[in-house]
């Protein structure tokens, strides 16, 4: 790889791990700042990004390891960790949007039911088509099979939690639809990064540094930001169910 | 490298991951000597410097890597460590100072959304300019882009949140008046050791030890010196605020 590329990748890797272990020790911390009936969602976005931080050392390793000054032959770099992070990490980050809604526990479950195994199977079919093992099909196909449960998961988002939202003060709702559009729009960059590798015959630097580029960004929008947006929801309802708490916790 | 100059950088970067790491211990269990509603401000404080540990102990390896006895062949030091750190951890800088003001949620949100973005866009133009990936513009014409966003802080840090200060003590008018000015003053250095290294052509030594030293200096200044003053003013805030606080943690 050339020098810049290898920097570009090099220091995404690293701005993926700090962003990941902070917002992980940050949300830990400050779990105590929102109401015990929010702490869940906080917790469960915390092991969002615990997991996260994990894989992004792995990677960083994998990386060094595959293309740095002292690469061992035969080593490559192994996508196979953003996988297996996400298919651990997606269907957690449903559950904190769930969980964060602190609904009535059969609607919570309903939603549930559905989102997790949605999100665990649009992980398992994207996997044969980025890592090359495509077992006969295109890795447009597979790439295709992914987004039909990411559509399912879309519809149960925007149409079956919306009916959900009308109990909501006007400020959450407000909050939800922000956080409903940062998944769309980080949840989008995944199949461009997707595609801008699909059709790279071998190695080809700049599809893999614009894939690995893409996939770092849109991890910490979809998990650091999208975690610390689940704690903002949690402050502002614990705020709005106890007088005793925003007194202590806030001016106004 | 002369041994006198690698001992400097080496030293330095053993200094900052000292500093970093402890201040981050101290404010995190610190954070219950506040009262609730400035704990937000402590916690985003030691996020800061946990964060600027991290790439403290990446730096030492980096520059041990490139430089020590046991150097590889082909190992550079990477800069791009600083920028990733600052990339994250100067917007933090600037929630810590609005943060611990405790303004109403309105007045809050209308000075970050306007510091953070200019933060974040401060660094990322530096950063060609630093890094010699310069993509056809001289690295003085980057700093000098990058000054724009720094104007325009310092703009809002005085004119606009001048504004604010009246509601506050007097007490705590003249800390937070320090706080700035130490912003000022730190935030200074960063221009004259990115012009000490600016002009080099090639690995220079004495630039590049003054710029490592430099940064290094500023770094526990604007982050550990700045933290433990963020601390001291929700401090004085509390005991002001609570006399059952004040009557516990202090003699007068």
């Amino acid at each position: 790889m050339s020098t810049e590329g290898y920097n570009v990748v090099f220091n995404m890797l690293s701005l993926g791990i700090a962003s990941m272990l902070f917002t992980t020790t940050f949300l830990l911390v400050g779990r105590e700042r929102v109401l015990p009936r929010y702490r869940m969602a906080v917790m469960v976005s915390a092991t969002v990004t615990a997991i996260a931080a994990y894989h992004y050392f792995r990677m960083f390793d994998s990386f060094v390891h595959a293309f740095g000054p002292d690469a061992v032959a035969g080593a490559s770099y192994n996508v196979g960790y953003r996988y297996v992070d996400w298919f651990l990490t997606v269907p957690l980050l449903l559950v904190e949007t769930v969980a964060v809604l602190a609904l009535a526990r059969q609607a919570q479950s309903s939603l549930l039911v559905r989102l997790v195994p949605a999100a665990a199977l649009m992980i398992a079919l994207g996997y044969p088509g980025d890592s090359g093992m495509t077992m006969g099909l295109a890795p447009s196909v597979w790439g295709l099979l992914s987004t039909i449960p990411f559509l399912y998961i879309l519809y149960v988002l925007f149409v079956e939690l919306g009916k959900s939202l009308e109990r909501q003060s006007e400020a959450v709702q407000r909050k939800i639809k922000e956080l409903r559009l940062l998944l769309l729009a980080t949840w989008g960059v995944y199949p461009i990064a997707f595609i801008a590798n699909m059709n790279a015959t071998g190695f080809d630097e700049t599809s893999f540094v614009l894939r690995e580029t893409g996939y770092t960004i849109a991890d910490i929008l979809a998990k650091c930001l999208f975690g610390l947006m689940i704690f903002t929801i949690a402050r502002i309802k614990s705020g709005e169910e106890d007088k005793e708490f925003a007194k202590a916790e806030f001016r106004d």
